[in-house]
């Protein structure tokens, strides 16, 4: 059985690169890594009922399940090469196994195409639903941005808007319907289920981003360890916080906030920038298509905290939102 | 939660290599691969209740998740480099989440450490209990031991012994105690729970075995698969299969065979040499401290026949002992 399932999916998934000298089928996969190149390698799961609702279609876990790989790529500052793929399916009738394969490979592919990312590896077995891919990429000797670089006087940035794809699960585990709210429902389920990875935007902070990390747990709690690793505090003003138009039209002030500061999922970078640096990056991160905002600056210290519109410093109570829930 | 557990897990596999740039605790690790290698990468997954029994030690399941991957690479005769683990937790207290990744970490360290395999990266998550490891080893390009290589004429041979592992899930399915059979018992479980990953032999094997594939769905599974990737066939001897004295105590002659035909979990190497070369590489193994006993050999044709002692060839339905009955 899990032969003929991988091979479903190297079917449909198939990626010349000439640096993959063994693809899936054997017992390991064989790559010819470039010389001159340090490798960056990450590995996440994802659980059904935990990671993604029960009911989630095939498609959207497969390209959800490479995306938060690609991610962690993205705040490393590599460019991403090769992928393996663990499958924990359960045990159902071959032609329901077959038709969440073809899905799942489907919308792999779709986001692994146009990275040039190949699948090398694969191994598939029963149980509950879970998926363990590992991703790696390329970045220069020296080269990747890490979360330990954070100085006093940084300014903190994000990109894109924050609190979309949180929203987008209160709006799933509420019941809502996708053709709610003249297409705001969708564009936040849509933000859930389809992140996209920041890889030309990690690309384009080597060298620049004095840290960053990609925001899977929520701003705080990833902003944190930047903290924490960079033995540095946090100021963030939530005023600054970029928010969608679609999340603001769909809830209050105090909710939309709570969503920005505290849902996780929505796998945008939040990095450091010497003030020097900041236009620049931003211009340059701008013609990449991506919108980055100053939401705050690193301070002496330790821990995150955050001032609303007034200038009142937050308590950890109101801030504590949480997308489980 | 996450990263304190990784944290222990860390604290208990620490290894010393210089190419490993960044470890455990950013969005990726960071490795420099050596110059003039290809990479051999492999991930395996192990779900409680379908590749180990409930209740199975934590150090047990420690050492056979690592161990299931580094036979993937001896099986492409790769030396062993770096790995990364993602655990996923059913949802305990935290103290029995802290001894169950106390054991595990020191029973994956038992097996990383005299490879000198460096655990990179992790993911933790929540869910049913199940564990995926991705390997890395190192292996001089084009050197790579495949399942594609074997030809008409070629000597088939096996390391070790065959069964053991299949015989020991059976006996702990019964309810058999590890003090009963003067040690059988104990030793036969031993095998299940802590096979031996055949690194050297792997090693030793490059440049003059034409396939290799290590047992892990059980003899006749797996060279059939060097005969699919082959496009040849293969002919066993029932009575040339290595057995320990141990399972042939146990069980009468029939179960024995069953048990060495088509019981999964060993871990030996099956592989195919030249007839030329089969002294020589028997001489070499054995000084390794590994046995290699010539089964069988190579044919024109597909599929994997077995004849018994008498001579005669064996119906299917006399070699389908299943192991998950």
């Amino acid at each position: 059985m899990e032969f003929r399932l991988i091979d479903r999916i190297r079917e449909r998934t198939a990626q010349g690169r000439e640096d993959v000298k063994l693809g899936i089928g054997d017992d390991a996969a064989v790559v010819a890594p470039p010389v001159g190149q340090e490798l960056a390698i990450a590995i996440d799961t994802m659980v059904e009922g935990v990671h993604f609702p029960h009911g989630t279609a095939a498609a959207d876990i497969g390209w959800k399940s490479l995306a938060v790989n690609l991610s962690d790529l993205a705040a490393m500052g590599a460019s991403p090469a090769w992928a393996l793929l663990a499958l924990t399916l359960p045990t159902k009738p071959a032609e329901q196994l077959h038709a969440f394969i073809d899905g799942y490979a489907e919308g792999f592919a779709q986001l692994a195409q146009p990275h040039r990312l190949a699948l090398i590896g694969g191994d598939t077995t029963r149980g509950a639903l879970a998926i363990s891919v590992a991703v790696h990429g390329f970045v220069p000797p020296g080269k990747a941005l890490t979360r330990a670089g954070a100085r006093a006087g940084d300014v903190v940035l994000v990109t894109g808007t924050l609190g979309d794809a949180a929203a987008g699960l209160h709006l799933l585990q509420r019941g809502a319907r996708l053709d709610e709210g003249d297409g705001r429902v969708a564009y936040l389920i849509e933000r859930l289920h389809r992140p996209t990875p920041r890889l030309s935007v990690g690309l384009a902070l080597r060298d620049r981003a004095s840290a960053c990390i990609d925001i899977s747990d929520g701003l705080l709690a990833d902003l944190g360890h930047i903290c924490e690793e960079s033995a540095v505090g946090a100021e963030i003003e939530a005023a600054l916080l970029p928010c969608s138009p679609m999340l603001m039209a769909s809830f209050d002030d105090l909710a939309v906030r709570d969503f920005a500061l505290s849902g996780g999922d929505d796998y945008e970078l939040c990095f450091t920038v010497p003030p020097a640096l900041v236009a620049d990056v931003q211009t340059d991160l701008a013609r990449l298509g991506c919108g980055a905002t100053r939401i705050g600056r690193i301070i002496e210290g330790a821990g995150v905290r955050v001032r609303d519109a007034q200038g009142q410093w937050l308590e950890a109570a109101q801030r504590g939102w949480d997308h489980f829930a």
